[in-house]
Formats: C-alpha cells, structure tokens, sequence
C-alpha cells in the first residue's frame, strides 16, 4: 500500500508526514539524517514498535536511549541528560534524532535537538494515538516547568514523522481511547465531513481496527498540517487548535498531572466549552448533543476536579489570560470554531462545574 | 547627533543595531518590547551603564537580575535561574528581555529568551569591545557545556542591540583592548579600508576617545551583520568570521578559559592562521606584517599554552573536524579570506608553537 504523504511549513522549517500501514519496518528510508546517523531515544513503554525501528535502522545509530514516557520526564534535566549522552556519543551537527514514543518523549527529544550545537534535525515515530494525531505534529517542542507546562521550549519541527497505526497496537484501552479525543477534536473545529466519518467509524476504531484508525488519524493530521501551516507561531488559526484546552490544562493540572491523561481533561474541557459554545456562539443543540455522544462513546472519563476554588488559580495562568477574562475557542456548529477574547473566568468556572458527558 | 540604524535579517527575524554617542539615556525609546515590558539582566560587573539603563527604563521594569559575567556562569543552570525567576515575576509571551553586559550575558540572556515561553523578544546592550563589535551581534546565542564551549544555544536574534560607546568606558584596559581583537578581525577578513582606518585610529581608540571607537565598531558591525544577513545559520560565507578562532578556541581552552581573555586567544591565533595564510594562500609578507603589526599595538598578550600535546586534543573537537583535517579561514590578503576545507593538524600546531606578535 503507497503511504499518504503531507508536508508541512515549507523550506528549512518543512516536515513530511508518511501515515501509512507497515512503515515502521521502512524506517531506514523515510527517516532523515544529514550524515545518514540517527540518535534514537525511545520510550521504555512502547516495546515492540522501537524493536522494529532498531531493526530497520541497524549498523545507523550512534545512540540507543531509553526513557520514561510520564510527564514527570519532560523536564529540563532529562534534556540536559540526552544531550549529555549524545555529546558523549559525539554527535555532529549533520546527525539526526529519532524520537519514539507518546507526546512526552516526542517534546522532550524535539527540545534536546532544537538547542543541541544550535539545533540538529530530528525525527519522531509516535507510538500514542494522542502522539499521531496531535503532539507530534506541528514543531512544537518543550519540557515542563514547576510553574506550568511547557514552559521552556521550542518551534523546531522533526524533518519526518512515520505514522503506523501498528505502533499503537501495545496501548492500553485508556490510552488509546483518550488520544482519539484530540483527533476529534481537529474534526470539529475544522472539517464536518470528518467529523461524520468520526462518527461512522468509531465502532470499528475502537475494536482496534488498523485502517480505520489510520483514516482518521490522517484526516486530523491534514487539519493540523493545513493550520500550522499558515500559522507556524501561534498568531492567529493555530489557536483553534486549542478547543477544549482552557479547562483542558486546568483539570490536569488540578489532578496534579496524574489523575487525569492529557485526552480525558480535554475531553472535560470540550463538553465545558460546549456550553459555552451554546451561550456564546449559537451552537446547535443538535451539534453539541453530536459532540457530547462521540466524547461519551470513547469514555466513560474519570470524573475531573470540579471545585472552582481549585480551578480558579490554575486558569489565572493560562497564557492567554488578560484582565478582563480568558480567551477561548468556541464552536460555532461542527466543522467551524472562532476565538473569542474575554470570556469571564466566572463562566468558565460555572461550566466547569457543570460540565456533563452523557 | 544622529544615531547609525544597521538592520540585521529580516520580518520575524530582524535586528536593528543602533550605534552612537548617548544612546543609553535613550534605551526607553530604541529597545522593542510588543508589551511594553522588560526583563532587564545585567552583569555586575558593568556598573554606570547599567544605572543609566535602568533609568531610561523607569517604571517599566518587570525584573531587574544581575548576574556575573563571567564564563563559569554560561551554563544551564544560569539559563533555568533566570527562567526561574522570569515565570515567577509573570513574564508573559509579548514581553521583553534587555541583556546588558559582555558576551557572556548577551549569549546567556538571548538563550534564556529563546526557550522561555518557546521564545520571547530581547535586546541587547553590549558594555565591552568584544560584545559591541562581534558576541551581541548575529543572533548566535547559548550556553557551555562540560564537553565545550557554547554546544546548546539557539539562534535567536535580539530585536534591538545598543551600542553606546560610554558604555566601555569602565572596562579594564585588558578588557577594552583584547576585544579590539575582534573588530580588527571582522575589516581583515572583509574590508581593505576599514583595515586602514583602524591603523590610522588604533591610538586614539586605545587612549580611549569614544568617536574613534565608535568608527572601528560601526565597520565591523556593518561587516558583521553583511555577512550574517547573508548567511544566518553558518552555511558558508559566515565561516569566515572565524577567523583565528580554530586555534584561539584551543588556546583559549588550554588556559581553562581563564588564563586569557577570548580576544586575547583570537590574537594569537590569528598570528598562526597568519603563518599559514603565508604558506597556502600566498598571503604577502608586507600584509602579514600589518596584521601582527596591530596586534602588537594591542598587546602584548599573556602567552599562550603552546604545547602539541595540550592543544591535539583540543583542536580535534572542533566543530569543523574531520579524519582529513580541520578546516581553517585564511588570508588571501587583507581584506580578503577564505575557507580552507582540510588543513592538516600538524601544521595547526606547527603554527601555534611558532606564532609571534611583534
């Protein structure tokens, strides 16, 4: 079967993602090296998929690194570590990383490599749905800081990306299920048709079929690509990615980043701003009850930290916090969101707390 | 008396370097902060410029950090400091840094300001030789590592450089003349001209009088920001500024950075990539003379480690080393050089045993 192929930014900064069955065996070709050596660090969870890419990439790597794939990981010192190791392993400017794993292993090696003698190429191989559809796509790299997530990072995006639904195949069903939440998400904030095809194909998605995951891991890819694209740092269209995230990042943070997987807070933090959506936007009751059944078909989700004397504090920090209240992304119908600059932290804390998935 | 503009790059990327006597009473107007705030670091060291710094920014200080200027601070763990310190004062996205200080402090700063937020604005106001004629300008910023010199960094350009010669005028006189060094280098790598006026000036310069001084700093900004604009990332023509830096890196690294100021190892190894420039790129005698000439009016300089065996190891971690040899920039006459692929170590360390300034 040929792999889908879509590039993404264009120039110095431009990457090729190949979505596709069977390309992790492939990986010798479709994965970038200047000098042709690669520094592999992987996630010690994701097993199988990292054997196959050893395999395909044997007699290639100047590195072999394990790491925990937890958000406790994604740190400035593992950064320090992997570029301790790699200059140790006397890395060159021309060598390329290859990062395999979920979202934390692909930000924090995407990080090392950005700042890494000013900045080498890598490449990322997710093995998480949630890494497919969203975290490795899109440059976007970093690690945590105690103050927050993400704090400390880079644009520096991975010459290639190999998307293989086979590399999900070891995921637990939580795992699985919660990434499909940010591939959804793309869906209703840009594209109705996929939104219906979600709809079609959950079914068998969920049952693990690999041909289905892959098509709508690919649709949410395009959407992603297609807005980075014309919006590499976040000024304008990018932020519609960010639908369910304000709340998103509060219900994770409120569950100290343990409670919760990054999928199921935004699962939470869309149904919230769903309602607002409502209130704000004019969003359907049909659309939101559409909405609502998808985000209900991939759980049941733990139930979030509700409490708005929790809450509040942690959305004070969100980036986008003014004086005046909270940006936020709201749904106008499916396939079609806006931002919208002020909503009032009191808003966001009612619905919040009233947030429900059927 | 009208400021000198010099613009650097382009769009998201553009520098302006202003030049002139005055200009630190008017930091408020020329440094670029989207929101209107900074983030000032300063090195304790630079005294009276910092004062007026710090005045003409009045009111709109969201931190005001000193920190030492020294090489031992350029590391990681400064970087997190002051990203420590940043997120705690609430620094947000549209936010600004003013690093004020040698190249340490530049280098420091503008990296802190690359991954801080992934990416903040800054400027930077150099207060020696060095930093005003060479570290602050060309976007190249970082952090050593205990494997070598500036080996994580990122390229992130300061939207604004002040050059304010008065800002010197508390150097050391060992400070203020081994950066002198590397303006010499920037008019004998590129401009015939510049390389006659700075015979012509070299003695008011050194009594200190601040137009002389500014006239040698203005040329070699303006060659520094031709070749850079040119060539952002090092690809090729930006190589060149490299000159003497093969050894003076090694030099300066078998001194334990401490023994001599940068400048001071670029001296000395400008005066061996001289001796070879004779040999292999028939640079005349009579130029030859003219460049250890001036570098004997800037001296004398302590002496260097010269000793095959300490300098072997150091020169084959340079960046541009190969099995076939080290690549090295050499002076086809004054105002011209160019980049020698493979040079053969022996012959580097043949020339340092052997370099002399007059």
């Amino acid at each position: 079967m040929t792999p889908e192929r879509i590039t993404i930014g264009s120039g110095e900064t431009e990457s090729v993602v190949w979505l596709g069955q069977g390309l992790l065996g492939q990986a010798g070709s479709r994965l970038i090296s200047p000098s042709g050596r690669f520094l592999l660090v992987s996630s010690k969870a994701a097993g199988e998929p990292v054997g196959a890419l050893r395999a395909a990439l044997s007699g290639r790597l100047l590195l072999d690194l394990e790491v925990e794939d937890s958000e406790e990981t994604k740190t400035l010192d593992s950064v320090r570590a992997i570029a301790d190791r790699a200059l140790a392993a006397g890395v060159r400017r021309d060598d390329a990383f290859v990062a395999a794993g979920g979202g934390v292993v692909t930000d924090l090696v995407g990080f090392a490599a950005a700042i890494l003698l000013r900045g080498v190429a890598w490449n990322a191989v997710p093995t998480t749905v949630a890494g497919m559809a969203d975290a490795a796509i899109g440059g976007k790299t970093g690690v945590d800081h105690p103050l927050g997530k993400n704090l400390l990072g880079a644009f520096h995006p991975p010459r290639s990306v190999l998307v293989d639904p086979a590399a999900a195949a070891t995921l637990s069903d939580r795992d699985y299920r919660s990434g499909l939440v940010e591939a959804c998400k793309a869906a209703w904030i840009r594209d109705a048709e996929l939104s219906r095809r979600v709809e079609q194909l959950l079914d068998p998605v969920l049952a693990r079929d690999e041909a289905a995951l892959l098509e709508i891991v690919s649709g949410a890819v395009r959407i992603k690509a297609d807005v980075v694209s014309s919006d590499p740092r976040e000024g304008g269209e990018r932020r519609l990615l960010n639908f369910g995230h304000t709340l998103g990042h509060a219900f994770e943070a409120a569950g100290g980043h343990r409670a919760l997987r990054h999928g199921e807070a935004v699962a939470w933090g869309i149904a919230a701003a769903a309602a607002i959506s409502r209130a704000r936007a004019a969003l359907s009751a049909a659309d939101s009850g559409r909405v609502l059944a998808v985000l209900g078909r991939l759980g049941p989700f733990a139930e979030p930290v509700r409490l708005s004397d929790d809450l509040r504090p942690l959305l004070a920090r969100d980036k986008k916090s003014t004086a005046r209240g909270i940006a936020g992304v709201l749904l106008e119908r499916i396939g079609h969101a806006r931002v919208e600059e002020s909503i009032p932290e009191e808003e966001w804390l009612a619905a919040a707390a009233e947030a429900t998935i059927p």
